[in-house]
Order: structure tokens, then C-alpha cells, then sequence
């Protein structure tokens, strides 16, 4: 077991709906110890890959997104959502859905901070029905770069973001994978690991 | 003339309606090389006092509040932004006035992240009326912990925020301060400095 999942085991909550909050220390506060060892894996992990940007969506792959410019040392960009679609030429837009906030967001990305000549390695807290993800790789294709990676902290792996995205052809690294969770026993089985209960069950966190 | 005044003369726009455009290195694209030296300024402003985590608000405080974090080896809190209300017990909960969406925001912050013994340093990018400064500092009140102090990139001075912080006693450091801008021009004035003419004012970036 990795640092990730031992962590989402110490102090994730399962709540009803197939929910696992990682408030704590992944995307309301950031635990910064966490943070780094992720940057650092992800840079263990893509070894190999040249990589020239860094591109995230806000807000919560933005934090992860700095600790891997500033150890590739390169800029990142965070993708900005709108409900508006406030179209212009100087933008590349995609559109997403948000089943957290049940709407579809436009996406987009000011044309002068992706170019033709990018390797774009993109990153994301979430990884679950792949819907920024591919608006995302939509953005760097837009703008004729190519997509280096994909870094996900936490993938779900029962929905089919993942898969799809690897049949697709992209590499996609996610540190910690949720084969399945139940809210009422609040357990998880992570991807090649058995069964384990969280102990932050007690937790009452909303 | 410090790195960021430098940068802003270099690379930043000014819009109608007394607007600077710094999307290419603070807001949408970050400069990582800026980025780390403001965090190492920031921590040199506030050498000596003491800090036990950093706060800032979603989405674009959240780089800057994350080098800082890691150079500080302290936890990073961000608050969320939300048009509802949704009142829980769990969180504490501000208001602040967003004049760039020219609508009021619910800001808050879960209630275990913020507590009575936290010496917070609340770090962003802009600083103008202080909406989102003073709904931070009300949140960091409701959970009876102490502002150690606030950083902030970019404070336009003809706006009062900074003003009236300073008049409440808070330790503002503002890494350029800006006098007067003028977008006919492209000229700008930091404090303490002369008039200087912006180089980017051939840019077209929106």
C-alpha cells in the first residue's frame, strides 16, 4: 500500500453515494507532506517523459499542479470554468459536466498559454467519469500539443474515466485506484490491495 | 524595482476600467519562477513571526498559498466559494463581494480546519476593496484563531482595502503596490516608484 492509500484509509470518510471526501488533505485543506510526495511520484513515475507544461482545472488540481511546475520547473496552467459560454477568438473552449454541481461548464483556456509545440502533462485530484480530463486533452489538441501524461491523485476505478482514457491511448498514472467503497461499512478496496476499513470512520465531517 | 514590478512592467496589460491583466504569469498561466520567489519573499516579510498554516480562497490564491505552505512545511486551507447559502453546522461562513462577477459569494470553510489556536498568514493574489481578505479574516475569527499576517502579490492601492487593514492593525505586505494605471497609456505607477511605461502593452491577450 502507498503513502496515498494509507492516507485516504487514516482520514477519508466514505459518505452515501459513492462520495469518498478527502477534505482534509487532498482539496480543502492540503496536507503539504501528502501534496509533495505526490509530485514527487508523479515525476518518479513519468521518468522519461519530457514534459514542458503542466496543466490543471481549477480549483483543486491547482495546488498538486504548482508542486510539479516548481519540481519539473515549468509553468502551469489551470483551465478556467464558466457556466457562461462568453465565446471569443482568443479562447480555446470545451465543455464538461460537472456531477457535482450537475451542469455543464465550459471549459477553456486563453490561446497564448497552449501551443503546438507543448508536451503537456495534466494532472487532477479526480479521476472518475473522465469528463474534465478529456475536456482537458480537447484543449491541448485544440491548440495542436500533444498530452505528455496524465497524473491523477485518486482515480475510481468502478467508473470508466480510466479505462477510457487508457483504451484512448494516453498513459494515465493515478496514485491511488477505488475498485469499489461502501458508505455503511466504511470500507475500500483499492485496486491489487484487499479489502481495508477506514479508520477515519468516526469522522463526522460533512 | 523588485522581480514582480518588473514582471507586471514586463508582461502584465492594463484594460479598461482600471483592469491589469497578469493571466500570463499569476492568474491562468503561472510563471513558477515568480511564483517561488514571492513565496520566498513572503516568508522573508514575515521572518519571525509565527505561522501554523496558510489561508487563501479559490481558485487563484491557491499556488502562491501552496509554495508557501511547502516553504513554511504548514498545512494550506482554501475556502470555497459558493452562490448558495447552504448553512451547516460544519462550516464557518462569510460573505464577500466578487466586483469581477459583480455578485455576492458565500465563502467558507469547514469548521475542522480552522481552529482557536492557529496563527494564520493569509496570502492572495490581489488586493483591492478586501472583500475576500475580510471574509477571510471573519472566518479565522469565528474559529478564535489569530491572523499572524497577509501577503499579497498585487494591492491596488487607489482601492482601500489595503488602507483599511493596515488602519485595523493587520500586517499587509504587498509585493507591488499599485499607485495609478492608466490603459490609454499603458502606464502604471507603483508606490514608491516613478511612472514606468508597461513593455506588454503590444500584447492583445483579452
Amino acid at each position: 500500500m502507498n503513502f496515498l492509500e494509507e492516507k485516504i484509509l487514516r482520514d477519508g470518510v466514505i459518505k452515501e453515494g459513492n462520495i469518498l471526501k478527502v477534505d482534509s488533505f487532498l482539496n480543502h485543506q492540503i496536507d503539504i507532506d501528502i501534496m509533495r510526495q505526490m509530485a514527487y511520484e508523479f515525476k518518479r513515475r513519468f521518468h522519461g517523459v519530457e514534459v514542458n507544461k503542466v496543466l490543471t482545472i481549477e480549483a483543486s488540481g491547482i495546488a498538486i499542479a504548482t508542486l510539479l511546475g516548481h519540481l519539473y520547473d515549468v509553468p502551469v496552467v489551470f483551465a478556467k470554468k464558466s457556466e457562461t459560454a462568453n465565446c471569443t477568438d482568443d479562447k480555446y473552449i470545451s465543455q464538461a459536466y460537472s456531477f457535482t454541481h450537475k451542469k455543464m461548464n465550459n471549459v477553456f483556456i486563453s490561446k497564448p498559454y497552449l501551443s503546438a509545440t507543448d508536451k503537456i502533462l495534466i494532472v487532477d485530484d479526480f479521476l472518475a467519469d473522465g469528463q474534465a480530463a478529456h475536456s482537458l486533452i480537447d484543449l491541448v489538441r485544440q491548440a495542436g500539443g500533444e498530452v505528455a501524461g496524465i497524473g491523477i491523485a485518486i482515480e475510481k476505478g468502478q467508473q470508466q474515466g480510466g479505462s477510457r482514457l487508457r483504451a484512448e491511448g494516453y498513459r494515465v498514472e493515478s496514485l491511488a485506484i477505488i475498485e469499489s467503497m461502501d458508505w455503511q461499512t466504511q470500507t475500500v478496496r483499492f485496486r491489487n490491495q484487499p479489502e481495508m476499513s477506514l479508520e477515519g470512520a468516526n469522522l463526522t465531517i460533512g
